[in-house]
């Protein structure tokens, strides 16, 4: 575990509830569900105005732990300014935690974040020049936070250096739109383990050095790391158990996965964010509870 | 992770197979299994002289992948020194992994360990004088290698310094007995979580520095952590990933704890030491074919 201190980050919901990413807090879980990339119901459901879906996996996530909502609405085709910022402002009024708002259209972006009280997270910049002129302004009108991703025009490189490169270029330019530090977080980018069998140790030197060097807080989407591997959730519990270990604080995952869950409760408990384990026990009796029930009703 | 390198530990069986803990190497396992403390049936069974649970946890044990078999005969009140040395002889007749002779009682040590051929680990010696001086003299002797418990004769301490001067002791120690910085081992004894919330944090801090300073490998009895809590093999499992990814390259285990399994399994796929998830994937395949075998008998 790095013993670099990293800035920390506060989120604020639209009616006011804070979600702190840092090192003394508990891991903070971005739920990753409202997204209809791969999700061929919800995608259908968008398209015909039916939020539904997005409404159920806002509760869901939330009851599960989730601390942040992604929020995604990029459907090749179909208006996304319109429905990213509905999903908005239906989130907002169902639940109260702060959200993400996830684009890589940045008109999708600019149309919703300003419909977001709070303080909101946008997902995501890159350190493409293009990408950081139009929406570090963005960021910075909106008191926002932003996830800065490790990659530039030349693609994602699979040396560290390189992302290391990458990400200090993000918190440069956002310091020059007046960004603070804590507002930045890094994406350093998790390749699929099963194609590049370095994926996991070049994320670990990666990670050091953006805390160290850097000091900010990072983030991942996780389950790149298992694309193609069978027991994905089991490989994506454990690389999130090894990056948490390393520093990392916040990940955009599934709280409804069960072994990614329980692999972020016990690193809370074991990284004295949980004590005398109030809340891994209080998870363990609703498991046993619905197995109870669900043995019942079988 | 930590970027300091540990000296490499070889174990060898009696029959010549090696062992190698080390960084660059996967996890080792040391099957914790052969121990009657908490076992009512084989406890009853070395009272009797018989070994058949011996002989199927042995095997049971290499088959699920212990790199290590932990021997331990302690029953108060009964022959240990007889039953220990039976057990190295049984257990070299059968398998052919390198063996770590586990007593709390020196004669027991003394009469085992010249029985065993190849190159044994002895489990252990404390940092207490009386310990170092009887039993660091039976590993040189027999070239043996140690695991050295972070303990002397003011107990164990929370306090990650007096931990590591204990450590410092036994390392300083085996070497005036001539034993290479290499045979020896550090366990630097991982508490209940439950009782002490920073029991994890300390084993942290303490690994960092047995590694940085001593330079030598680190085990520990995985399970003592989560000693009187809910969902013990989740919070095992997380637990030595959290201290695979601070540089612990082996630890005393349950591989057919399948949790624990799959964690050490994943983290080695994601450290590098399972190229292309050859071992992840056989294991997977294995679960599979053992669930739709259980499914065909129920």
């Amino acid at each position: 575990m790095s013993t670099d201190a990293v800035a920390e980050t506060v989120l604020r919901s639209n009616a006011g509830h804070d979600t702190v990413i840092g090192d003394a807090h508990p891991f903070a879980i971005i739920g990753e569900r409202i997204n209809p990339t791969g999700r061929k119901k919800l995608a259908e459901e968008l398209k015909h105005g039916n939020y539904d879906t997005v409404k159920s996996d806002a509760l869901a996530q939330v009851a599960a732990g989730a601390r942040v909502l992604d929020l995604n609405a990029g459907i090749p085709g179909f208006d996304e300014v319109a429905m990213l910022s509905e999903m908005v402002k239906i989130v907002n009024d169902l639940v109260d935690i702060p959200i993400c708002i996830d684009s890589s259209t940045p008109e999708a972006l600019e149309a919703a974040v300003p419909l977001a009280g709070g303080k909101v997270l946008i997902n995501s910049v890159t350190a493409e020049q293009h990408s950081m002129d139009r929406l570090l302004p963005l960021v910075a009108a909106h008191g926002a936070a932003v996830i800065g991703m490790a990659n530039d025009e030349d693609g994602i490189s699979m040396d560290p250096d390189v992302r290391f490169a990458c990400a200090a270029k993000v918190v440069e330019n956002a310091e020059k739109h007046g960004i603070a530090r804590e507002d930045v977080i890094i994406d350093p980018l998790a390749m699929p383990i099963g194609a590049a069998p370095d994926a996991g140790t070049a994320m670990v030197r990666t990670i050091a050095r953006i805390r160290g060097e850097l000091g900010v807080n990072l983030s991942c989407g996780a389950s790149n790391i298992s694309f193609g591997m069978p027991g994905r959730h089991e490989i994506d519990a454990s690389f999130l158990t090894i990056m948490i270990a390393n520093g990392m604080n916040t990940a955009i995952t599934n709280p409804l996965h069960r072994p990614v869950k329980k692999a972020i409760l016990a690193a809370d408990l074991l990284l004295g964010h949980d004590d005398f384990g109030a809340e891994w026990i209080k998870d363990h009796r609703a498991e046993v509870e619905a197995a109870k029930l669900e043995a019942a009703n079988a």
